[in-house]
């Protein structure tokens, strides 16, 4: 999907066959630049500062850091150490939890010697399923799209607004709330995106703004506040973004500034969609604003930008990173099993999930 | 209210008597500018360029502006050119238009040789008015804050979101929304503001929060983007807004974003206030979606922050200035005649104009 000149993925094992390297998203969008990691502690240090970010990309990047791990010493220790050290990074998305949880129950029952190799090979499994879940959230996500185009009234490109990078930066290919976006613009149907820049840390300015030129799909920056104002005017076909966290009754956490967007479709009756794959599904949880956690994140990610101050001085922010968007305001959810309600039922019989 | 050594109005007449002086509000936070005007087109390029914002203020300018016209030329055609030059500077408030219109009622009927004087007593007339109608505003707020505050069932600070800049720095003093707020500070209630950075100006980050530090006022800035969560989880008593113009069934043009503040409050019944003066108040007109121009403003506000960019090559912003919230989402208007519902039965009752 990028161009032949840029990695394809965004992260890949490195020549050397042990040590990963990724594409430093905090670079983006002045420059493509690559990093390597080489142990847990660079891992930890590349999700922490959001090197690496998007839900199922950190899941990713998880497990070929616990792969590093069983390079230097395959101990249960070093298991155990290596857990601690990443699961620490980022309290939000559950993809971390769900990557790690599955390396240590394949590696912990086997013996030592077997660990390393069992280690890479989960963690490229972990990423090759990345791409076909991500492929197939496309998949079912055109199908949304198609329908959509074919109900409304309107004419010209179909205008979809979408929220923070939920694109292939964020995972290994293809994106959750880009790949029907992506899969459509292949399918010949016009489509036009408005990028909502995502303050404070323009995930969607830099990022998403970068990768939709890359793919050669139309896109107009518009600030976080624009949002109401355009789905009100009617120029928004539909909205769709990712996830961090979904609860077994649909509840989505997502980059802050999600919630107001949904707030505004709903006001407008603008189909709300959030696409994502099932590893970001809790189970375990059912209420989103009360079970999951949000992370408060640096107060200088709002006040300074690029060293520059843009408050007076001793003046602070409140930097939540995500909010909770509540099923009731979702028209549907995405993924790779196909479209549902966002609902205990619909979740549960998409997933062959008995609800107890 | 501000501290002694800096200038206490936003705009004054200059030590010639007929210049006047601004405080330069692009400069800010980063540092206290004093700005002369000295003729027509130095003023329009003012209020063009930001130096001065913010609907009252901006009347306030215009009208010194045509004053500045008047030493200079006291004609007809130079009237009609200080007019043209001043009133296409910004095209949604509605003050601008209101505070010239005033002017040549006055100035026209006049002989040329009375112009002159007319012109510096009008202007100084609407900047006396200014002062007096925001301090009327906060008092009949700071009722409106007594009363939430006793309703309320939480306790610490009374938790007040705003949104940009309507502020003393939007008028000459006072400042509409935040006449409530300091009048309430000063009566010993404790008051703490959610203070939205308001992209793409960020008028919030560098305006609001430099003035309510100015005044002792607790404040944290937020980005716009977190609006809807710290509503969502009781974190807010209320918020209050200025406008730019109010159609006369209550709808309110104001800073890009506020509609979004709307919705959220609306979903959680948190009371969402305008505050303006009667300039403000368009009675020509009654549905503000429809009626209200929207200033589009410079791709490049978005874009691009203190000459960095914020997107890849090529990529442009869209970026409307200003949204409209509906009536419906307003609990009430806060006015220098009192507080009403915002409807054109509230606001006809309390300027005493009889419905058609």
């Amino acid at each position: 999907m990028p161009s032949s000149t840029l990695p394809e993925r965004t992260i890949w094992l490195a020549k050397d066959g042990w040590s990963v390297e990724i594409l430093d998203q905090t670079r983006l969008p002045q420059s493509v630049e690559i990093v390597g990691l080489r142990t847990v502690s660079e891992v930890a240090a590349a999700i922490l500062h959001m090197q690496v970010r998007g839900a199922p990309l950190i899941g990713v990047t998880a497990a070929y850091g616990m792969a590093i791990a069983m390079h230097g010493d395959a101990s249960d220790n070093s298991i155990a150490a290596a857990y601690q050290e990443l699961i620490r990074t980022r309290p939000t998305a559950v993809n971390l939890r769900w990557a790690l949880d599955r390396m240590v129950a394949v590696l912990m029952p086997a013996s030592t010697d077997r660990r390393r190799i069992l280690a890479y090979s989960t963690a490229a499994e972990i990423a090759e399923a990345d791409v076909a879940t991500n492929h197939a959230i496309g998949v079912h996500g055109l199908k949304v799209i198609r329908k959509i185009m074919a109900a409304r009234k309107s004419s010209g490109p179909l205008q979809v607004m979408t929220h923070c990078n939920a694109g292939r930066l964020a995972t290994v290919e293809w994106g959750t709330a880009t790949a029907p976006i992506y899969l459509a613009h292949r399918a010949g149907i016009p489509v036009h995106v408005w990028v909502s820049e995502t303050r404070p840390r323009n995930q969607g300015a830099s990022l998403t703004a970068w990768e939709l030129v890359q793919a050669g799909v139309p896109l107009t920056v518009i600030a976080d506040n624009s949002a109401g104002h355009l789905i009100q005017r009617g120029m928004v076909d539909m909205v769709i973004v990712g996830a961090d966290r979904v609860t077994a009754c649909g509840d989505a956490a997502n980059k802050v500034g999600t919630y107001l967007k949904a707030l505004a479709a709903g006001a407008h009756k603008v189909p709300f969609y959030v696409a994502f794959p099932e590893s970001t599904i809790d189970w375990g949880i059912r209420d989103g604003i009360t079970e999951i956690p949000i992370e408060q994140r640096a107060s200088t990610e709002v006040t300074e930008l690029r060293g520059i101050s843009l408050v007076p001085p001793g003046v602070t922010a409140r930097n939540d990173a995500f909010d909770v968007t509540p099923a009731k305001w979702i028209t549907g959810l995405i993924t790779e099993k196909g479209v549902c309600r966002a609902s205990e039922a619909g979740l549960s019989r998409l997933f062959g999930r008995g609800t107890a």
